[in-house]
């Protein structure tokens, strides 16, 4: 069933993440308003809720799910806290747009995989926003043609200008690596079936407890042999590259620029600085496509097995991390649920 | 004062220009709705206002002006159309954004702009859209910041695929053309003192009637010279570039690519066939800044006065075709009022 | 006739051009070897020919031609010097390379082109390198496949990243755009009929005397228009771009690439800071070309014809800059013996 | 002590390697000339030693070697027999070039290796020649300038277009990957450690006998760590490619391009088709210097101690495709004599 007025938003989460949705629901999308804002700290979300016109603030997301004027929830609160917030919009059957990771391991993700199945249809699309980035959009569309063939490698880089401290070797697995898992998984339509980890020896602006840069191998059920490159302090940039390398030809992205500059000797372009700059308009569009949806009563973009794979993968390239070597994959066999 | 609604906008004229703008505002633009449609064609609007939810159907476009819900205007009539529904919009002092041409010539835009004084705010956007592409945007603030220099030559590139018959060399002109001539207007802050046009011996593939390629020189009271390449049966694509040359460096946009493929021989990529490819997002962003700033009660982007000099730009740029060699530009003095 | 040993070659000047010749000749080029150099500067041309096993030290031009080791000739005086060097190899029917200009204006080019009408046969390749330039060569090729159809126009940059004090505005046509005015009539295949000197206000870094950059338009007895822009303290380096539009495409160069570095913000390479990095090989590919075909007994290259064509068009070159507006070149009939 | 005369040149093997390096010394490099050429085929070499003046066909190596005319050998001939003409060539006391692999086996290489310091002082140059390509000269110079800081990953793509049918896995190692073990060493100045070789499923191209592409993975006494795809039918042309990541930016190589061409909806320009065609100019730059160097009394360029590292590497190579895994190198320590 079509909804025809603005689909009422309830956002859980207003640290950085959510409260750029709040501005990118109020501002840049069409059809959606933030109807409710849910946050543990009860005076900065009565701040976000203060400044915009019919929206009421929250602590308890399931108040907030309770309320009349809310359509559909967009969670964006820490990842420990999503098992909880997603088992209430199904109480509620509400439709979920989940931040990624979405939930911080494969158990827990399988027991909201179990959850959304009970509910008999789909509810929840997974935030890996690199699906709708438009560069990954044509590379995606080009593999599909079949123009190229079967792909049979894909390169992928992935680089930070910096990270902050505190950022662990897990963290390089769960909240960078993570990105490109799905990237492969989605490019490939195959399921990773083992991790190896390799650590050069780090940068010298490495920061302590952090194994920077790591270079990592996965290995598809379809035969493919995937290479990642994370380097979260590279010092020049954010910059994520993706090479796939078909029976025809081969096809890239992440090198596109628009603005060429000739000064002093050297020819060029800037570097975007961080995920921000580089994915703004990934985000504008996932967020645009889930009110879309939505509003026409439909469920799409990555499911909840795409977040289960996801944490089934890290587990795996966390381990090879610690134990070195070839890690093999495990996975429950996919639902025809998620089919 | 600020609108804290979404924005009632009535466009008038509903064809290919007039119908993108309607989805536009409806399905991609936060902030505003489409509450009247206007054309004389009355089964067409009839069947445009049918399918959109609070829209009414107007053959007039006073009348649709004068309904309470009508918050904005959006002109894309023809062009001979215009200077009726601007003077009207002014009688309801109503925001509006001007498809270009703002007016078929300079003597007319000159009377919008006396009304418009008249009126003593700014009321009109004029639809320049190319000043809200990305690539452009980057390449003005580059040559605001002062970091190249002076800009002393600036080289353009106006490329069709293909052009429908029966557009003639006054259309390349005041169609194609008058891109650059704003373009260059507001990259360099200078007015065009001057057109020469010159005609190359055709292409095999030009249409009876219409000389193509032409190349166009224009000088400023800056003292820059600018050249743009005018080639609407170029065969290949859709390419609009810019190269500004600066006293400590040059600048390029156009050549943008993000998927690179290698196959059979050759790398590369696509070139887009036409400026809906290119400039989506430039309209997006214009109506979007447009719906912003109106419901911010402020006006913003290309003035009646860049409607004005553009239009007698274009009457200089017709003699020169016709009559050969250099032609000068006859501009009124700047009112105050658009400084 | 074919000639087996290694050509021995009189070097006439031994400046900087002239110098970098005897190296090439000695250490680059295959099967050749300076026996001679002449030099005015009697102690300079010493110490060159000091250096070399088997080579003599002259300061008049005829007796070196007499020589017996000497070959052929390569001429790397002034300018004004060049009409006598040549009438003197034409006596002994020696092969020349002569430095571009063949004379320094067309009355004297013209004299010359008599004197080896009168020889019978063809004896000298002017110096026009760039003909030899990989990238050049590659778009020559490309145009005369027929596969983008005519040339209508050719964009052209010319940009030195600075220019020694002392350079006029004559010397920006004589020694700089004549380069254009070569790759003009040798793409296209046409002789120039105008030219038009454009002149933007000056670069605040323009040197006393001299308007820089400029902007030229040629214009062709096919129908091409053709543009330049000269600018000699550009700043940020060396680099010459030529763009040829075409019926069915269009194709550039100067933009070529090796390395590129992503460091602090910043992609893209190095641009050339002289001509001698950027066309280094093109100069090694002339005198190369030269040598074997003057050991397998022919003359090919740029003909007297080219020399005399470009001195008639920059004599209309100069005339426009000091008089303003398009300036008409006047040519004589082209001999059937340069056809 | 200095040679003042053209080197004299003896080249064993006249198949396609040994006559197009015939046709190099004579036509194209300065200052050297074949004056024998060997072959087993007595037929063979009697016609290429027809067409040369001065030049003597021998089918012994050591007659050849003999000869009052020859200063320097080339070595040309198939890998088996490089081991006796270079323990010959150390005999005579001759600088040699010897086309890679030094001989078929890391045993052999020892052998080699322990003749040439009886001997006292280098003699042998390896014809490892993408140390003579422009584009990984400049790499190099970066990466040794420190600008980058410390490399801790190298990316390299090693594509064909095609391969005969008959190349097996062990060629894929011994031919193909051997370039980029000798890169790896000389880029890095680093010892590799490991050799991991993994095969995706083999494109549908790839012939009997070739899993087709393969990753391979070296690891470094530096620490570094370097993935290589080697694909040798990727159908679209030959393209070698080479990313460093260093500590403070990232430098590439194998995307240069000249000439850019829009046509028909693409731009892009072409790409070489095999190695003859992109390493033309290193081969030329190869054998110049090792004439240069010869000329001067002096041996520069990869070592015995280069060509044997390759060889242990590449067994390792074979190893790990056959038996799969992770295999280590045994390499003997380096000689002072090769520091």
């Amino acid at each position: 069933m079509t909804q025809h007025g603005p689909l009422g938003v309830a956002v859980i989460g207003t640290g950085k993440m959510g409260a750029d949705h709040v501005r990118r629901i109020n501002e840049v999308v069409s059809g959606a308003r933030v109807t409710a804002v849910v946050d543990v700290d009860a005076e900065r979300v009565k701040a976000v809720a203060d400044g915009i016109e019919g929206c009421t603030a929250y602590t308890d997301p399931a108040a907030a799910m309770a309320a009349a004027d809310v359509d559909a929830v967009l969670i964006a609160s820490p990842g420990p806290a999503h098992e909880a917030a997603l088992l209430t919009a199904f109480e509620h059957d509400l439709p979920v747009l989940c931040e990624k990771p979405l939930t911080p391991d494969a158990a827990s993700a399988l027991r909201v995989m179990e959850a959304e199945q009970r509910l008999g249809h789909r509810r929840v699309q997974v935030g890996f926003m690199r699906r709708y980035d438009a560069e990954y959009t044509k590379l995606k569309t080009l593999l599909d043609s079949g123009e190229l063939g079967r792909t049979l490698m894909l390169h992928n880089r992935h680089r930070n200008a910096s990270i902050p401290s505190g950022f662990t070797n897990a963290n390089l697995v769960n909240d960078s690596l993570v990105h490109e898992m799905d990237v492969t998984r989605w490019l490939l339509g195959q399921e990773i079936t083992s991790v190896t980890v390799l650590r050069p020896r780090p940068s010298s602006h490495a920061p302590e407890g952090l194994d920077d840069p790591q270079f990592v191998v996965f290995e598809t059920d379809g035969g493919a042999v995937v290479d990642v490159e994370v380097f979260l302090n590279c010092g020049f940039g954010y910059q994520v590259q993706a090479e796939a390398v078909c029976e025809r030809g081969s096809a890239r992205i992440g090198d596109a620029h628009d603005l060429l500059v000739n000064t002093a000797g050297r020819w060029g372009g800037t570097i975007a600085q961080d995920f921000v700059e580089r994915f703004a308009d990934a985000y504008d569009r996932e967020v645009q496509a889930w009110v879309d949806a939505t509003r026409r009563g439909e469920v799409t973009g990555p499911s909840v097995w795409d977040g289960y794979a996801a944490a089934a993968v890290c587990e795996a390239g966390v381990r090879s991390q610690s134990e070195g070597g070839r890690v093999e994959v495990e996975l429950v066999d996919r639902p025809a649920f998620y089919r």
